[in-house]
């Protein structure tokens, strides 16, 4: 199933550097795995922005709740997410 | 390039159930067409909502508001506009 | 899975009073189907407001989307949906 | 007397890790001791954030706000209530 | 129990003046019996506004549903219901 | 002259304890002397919340805001403050 | 005693233009009058806007309700009002 | 003077369509004139929405109200005008 | 030419109390020199908020910017600026 | 490209004042670089606030996230991007 989600992320400027470096650098890595899995089909840069838009594709609520709760970024974004149907006028529905 | 579009459909309840099936018909086939030429590669339902997000793939500006102004449900719509940059943690970015 | 809704209604003060009877039993009479089915478990009346919060438990996005689209007052509605995972604390959680 | 209740949680970053651990426990000990109590029947996990939506049932308006005011994380929340009256088409109401 | 509610009336502008005036003195008239009875202890006009705050005394939520959704012109009123507690600063608190 | 006041506390969480204390002791101590002088007639806990809506009988607007600048916790509130007329529909009204 | 008072005008499109032109010039009358009594010292028009920022100088509540929901196009109108006190850096506070 | 200016324009649906194309002509040469004047330096249109963002150059706060009261569009208009400074990094600042 | 401005301020509570008094010394002083000029002839204290609405009447843009930027607590401040045109009902209008 | 841009600078008071002057100055620096290069054509201040309007033309969204993210002030700034398309009234238009 289909979930719309945009993720704010507000970083707090006294987080140590390295702490900051190395919570990013896991981020990354993390999002990319999911990305590669088929579950984070889509990541796009909201521009002059620290945020995106994603789409995921998981089997159900749980298991996007487990995959966003498990962020390194969760405790500094701000998330909210939308269920997507399938549009009628989509060339690629049934 | 990308952009991050969703519209939000209210059509007045005395609008008269001729025009408004015409005008729902002709919707479905403009944007039809547009997914079919890869200008319009994404639409997705809002679940609950006359809604939809959409990803466009055009050339500029001038392009999409020429796309959008042409819908023909526009005069029936909010339609909210994001430019899309590549995130720097996408698989697919270069 | 379940997915909280809230339901605002606003009919339309020149909406044809039989027009406006009609569709309110088809609503009650679509609404209580559903309930007796097991898909809309819950629905409670927002103290002094033309409004309810609801829990649905659907099978996924596509059927939640039929089911309010459906509704016979959905055209004079705003829907918010939320999908709902399990809370850790809950006591009934596996 | 049924309520509507929505938490935010939002814990201050800087705050003592051991703090934090503790009162989470206290937190989820206390809602699971209202919850068996039947006071608290449901509580659901928003997707993607951390916040739940909540149904309490309880005697009357002082005795819920001296258990929400009681949350070991009450310091560290958002707290909205809704007071909810049965709904005419629930199939449960009398 | 106590609630406090703001209504915020919106009578339409081609609303037939006989109906109009009608439904004004028979909201006037349900007021003020229920004023009387002492389920509707204060109103108060906001300065500028066809609005109002009040405080009401029911038994339950159904009760104060029932009221609300009583009035000659609740077709035309926006209605925000917040419940009360007693204040541990309250000199009149036991 | 009668105002409504909604008040909502948001005290710092590392305010020193004991300073927290003796402030929340002496706001307690200032509002029930302004209760007894028939300058504050009503004060209710909003439920869930660290706020309160008030009723304010004073003089003049200039006395209002010497009251409420002078409360012990007015540097960690967010005050709003509404003016309130007769209502034509309040049966003690002249 | 001083009051801050934002006025918006939205008069419907489809009001019988001698009405219009009738109930304008009535407003301005009936402002003017009041300027010239001292009791409405100050008008503004917000640039680019059908709207005006305005100090009021009255007796109290109730006379600054009668004078408001007096004004011909009270009906078409959404009003704010601030009550105003002294300001500690005013020059010409006693 | 420099002002930005937000116009979002909301022609009602039925209009009669002569009316409506009949205004659109007379916006765009009273906008034309006042580009060639030099009062009104850039317009640009929103993607994706009936609205502009405009900047003029204007004498003063009159001239400007006077400019937008004056578009045959304004009833369907909403506006919002904010006033610019030079700023200090702009390298054509004196 | 005249603006409407409103000024909200928010000092860090954990400023050092001296340096707290000594800005807000200097604010006094600085408005008081800007009320003697009549370039800022009205200031009023909004009931129950650390905040004013004021009127500047000053040569331009650049002038108002300046004056504000200068404020003592400007870095503690929000501040709105609405520029103010002459009311066609304005008794004082030529 | 055209892009309609708005930042909104919020310095952390506890910033390291020789660090802030730092960064500061690299920002205008940076800024009046662009403004040279023509990919920044025009910056206005937004009187009364730490703000500006800019516009931005450079060649797609990933340049303008490129310039955006790299400015010296980014992690203090809020920014919100407007895409713009050519008006139609625009007497420069083709």
């Amino acid at each position: 199933m289909l979930y719309h989600v945009r993720m704010d992320v507000n970083i707090p400027h006294d987080l140590d550097p390295e702490v900051r470096a190395d919570t990013v650098a896991r981020e990354k890595a993390y999002s990319q795995e999911l990305q590669r899995s088929g579950k984070w089909p889509h990541i796009w840069r909201i521009v002059g922005e620290y945020s995106n838009y994603s789409i995921f594709d998981v089997a159900d609520h749980d298991e996007l709740h487990m995959i966003l709760s498990g962020l390194p970024l969760f405790a500094y974004m701000d998330i909210s997410v939308t269920p997507l149907a399938t549009h009628p006028s989509d060339i690629n529905a049934g």
